[in-house]
């Protein structure tokens, strides 16, 4: 049989997913800002701490003071009450020889310049003080703006927000950010045997697994899923249902067509669409072979195998990096590598990258994991449910011997939770 | 001056996560599911696939009709027609001698047991098909029930949900999971010094920040955050918020009261609340000495320090495990570990657990990434925005050399949206 494809290696196909633009900006409260992508950086509109505050129990000084002072011969304050918790400190000075009580995040009081630890002091009477360690100026407290000085640059355009760096935001009274708009995805499965999961399929019917999976895989990377629904092997329907789509996506996903015949429709679907531009026909990867990727503006067009793990592997390979560039990230997949050790010999022909689903079985001696390949015939689930992630054959490898060292690319083991 | 703690190590606060148990069981569809985790076993209601599928676009055949063909002597076949996607096929049969046209993912007809791959064939005449190699019988099909069979444990109780799962329960006609529910947690921050995000600090007053910090972690390992405010350090007012939000709450997180006397605040608030036991007053690690775990029923109490980046260390240390636990995981943080070389020298003192705030850098010659420790005064929010994860040296260790092999724990880098 005539091969159809012009076939890619994983590495061109980044290439593709990177001449799309990160999407439009919108402006969100930081309460639904984790995980979304800066875009623009972000500048410090005041100084954080915006005074001097102290980072000890203890008293407010003048360093000055209190040099010299020494166990034998410790030196003795006057102390002149307290600065309590929120209080302006700028109403309160000390004079030399005198101090005041201090605690943790308080604000020092004009012309002092450190705080001296509990530890290092006793009273000698209710309001005087012994110290009985020098401090240098500047010790124990944050001067204003230590943490960040006004108009410094706090996070980076491209920066996806962590909690702590909402924290900062928050810190610094910013209320609101600047992102990238999540990827809205619409979903298609086709195939004249599929049925929708609340139906009971008969004959030669099986239920839609992909519109599930596929979903899930788009909400665990930050877009927004929309099924549109199972479509029979029509082109006509298949390329209305499509431009339909068109009008309210950043993404078509259409999963379906593993026979030969049914891969050239998508291509047909794609190619019919106005201002559609094939980019991908074709991945030399196992699975992945016969992804399709077509590009309209900036909207992506992708074609999924009809097989879940299939499907899923292309998935990770090509959609994820594209919706992460959407989102306003590097065109990377994003999944972590984790260093293993095979388990048993792992053989790939030259000439196509392989991916390896594997399952990742305790160390032994304490060294890396072991990963053990799963094999399984196209279209058994049980493969993908059993795995944890990917093993990489690079093109030019002819495969593994039991013992070596690799890299799996680990499943996200962390989903969200919408 | 006195140490008020009893002071336990890491290991010890997690034995007293594992005393909680996992939250209540409810129903929710497939479309919520992701993320959560089981609360019951699942077993297959039906086989998977409900009938033998061709897993090739090919021909149905007999294999013992073309037993022994070889390309100088093919079988020929009589072809009576095309298996359409969909389709019962036990409507149809095949005779010896006779095949019919079959695509990927097609129903066998009855009395087929093999597929021959369209590569394998040659028309020899429009009804007529010469097949040049022979199969065995299964070739190129899954059985019914080969996936998963009847009956069979398809996930087990305590399976954190992912999308592979989420087709497979698709695939069975499984349209809501029983799971445990999700945490509610009440986040409640204390201090005079503090003001709303949304509001000018004056005097010595500064923004709430872990309240923001807080809830984006409870979300980000799956609870739900409920934002109670701020509480001035007021005993009364304290103990009259913590006693409203148990009504509601699987988890208070309170933080603030670095401070020794207000340390101690958090202590008096917790054994006052009815049926409150106090679990833990102090962890031996560096930040979090200060956390305090209390429990009544199963509810869990958490007293968290001031500082946003000691209050986050003891959430992965201790919220993060307990949130899991609720959740029907295991009680560990759930953080990946990455295999690092140290990148300058990291002292430790003996006695203590230390949780080094590390940047990664680049690797040398293609080695494991170097971490750098990040050291910053207590209160400073650039140390934990710069940092990708915590170095954990051991209680008894000293630290670590420049160029050492250690672990790092990294940060949660997939974020979920909600």
């Amino acid at each position: 049989m005539q091969d159809l494809f012009q076939l890619i290696c994983a590495q061109e196909m980044l290439a593709h997913c990177a001449t799309f633009a990160p999407l439009a900006e919108e402006r969100v409260p930081l309460g639904a800002a984790r995980g979304r992508v800066l875009s623009k950086d972000v500048h410090s509109p005041a100084a954080l701490p915006p005074f001097a505050r102290s980072i000890m129990d203890g008293f407010a000084v003048r360093a000055s003071d209190i040099a010299g002072c020494s166990d034998s011969e410790p030196t003795l304050l006057q102390l002149c009450g307290e600065i309590m918790m929120g209080e302006s400190g700028s109403s309160r000075s000390l004079a030399t020889g005198q101090c005041l009580r201090i605690w943790t995040g308080g604000k020092l009081p004009q012309d002092a310049d450190a705080v001296v630890m509990l530890e290092d002091t006793k009273f000698h009477s209710p309001d005087t003080l012994a110290v009985f360690r020098p401090v240098t100026p500047g010790s124990n407290i944050i001067h204003a703006g230590e943490d960040y000085s006004q108009d410094s640059l706090v996070l980076s355009k491209g920066h996806q927000l962590r909690p702590q760096d909402l924290g900062l935001l928050a810190g610094l009274g910013i209320r609101e950010v600047a992102v990238h708009q999540r990827p809205k995805v619409a979903i298609l499965s086709t195939g004249d045997e599929l049925v929708p999961v609340e139906q009971t399929p008969s004959g030669g019917q099986v239920r839609d697994i992909n519109s599930t999976i596929l979903a899930a895989l788009v909400e665990e990377v930050g877009g927004m899923a929309q099924f549109l629904g199972i479509c029979k092997d029509n082109l006509i329907a298949l390329q209305h249902r499509c431009c339909q789509a068109l009008d309210r996506t950043d993404m078509i996903l259409l999963s379906g067509g593993s026979s030969m015949g049914r891969r050239d429709f998508t291509h047909r679907v794609f190619s019919s669409l106005p201002d559609s531009e094939l980019l991908v026909h074709g991945v030399s990867a196992r699975p992945g072979k016969p992804a399709i990727l077509a590009k309209r503006g900036n909207q992506a067009l992708l074609g999924l195998p009809g097989h879940a793990a299939s499907a899923m592997v292309v998935f990770y390979l090509v959609a994820r990096p594209l919706l992460r560039r959407l989102l306003g990230l590097t065109a990377g997949h994003g999944l972590t590598p984790l260093e293993v050790v095979t388990a048993r010999q792992i053989s790939s022909p030259i000439g196509r990258e392989d991916y390896v689903r594997v399952r990742l079985l305790p160390a032994k001696h304490g060294g890396p994991p072991l990963a053990e390949p799963i094999y399984a015939k196209p279209g058994l689930l049980n493969s993908l449910v059993r795995a944890n992630g990917l093993l990489p054959i690079a093109r030019d490898s002819q495969g593994l011997e039991a013992g070596e060292s690799a890299w799996v690319l680990l499943f996200p083991h962390i989903p969200h939770i919408s």
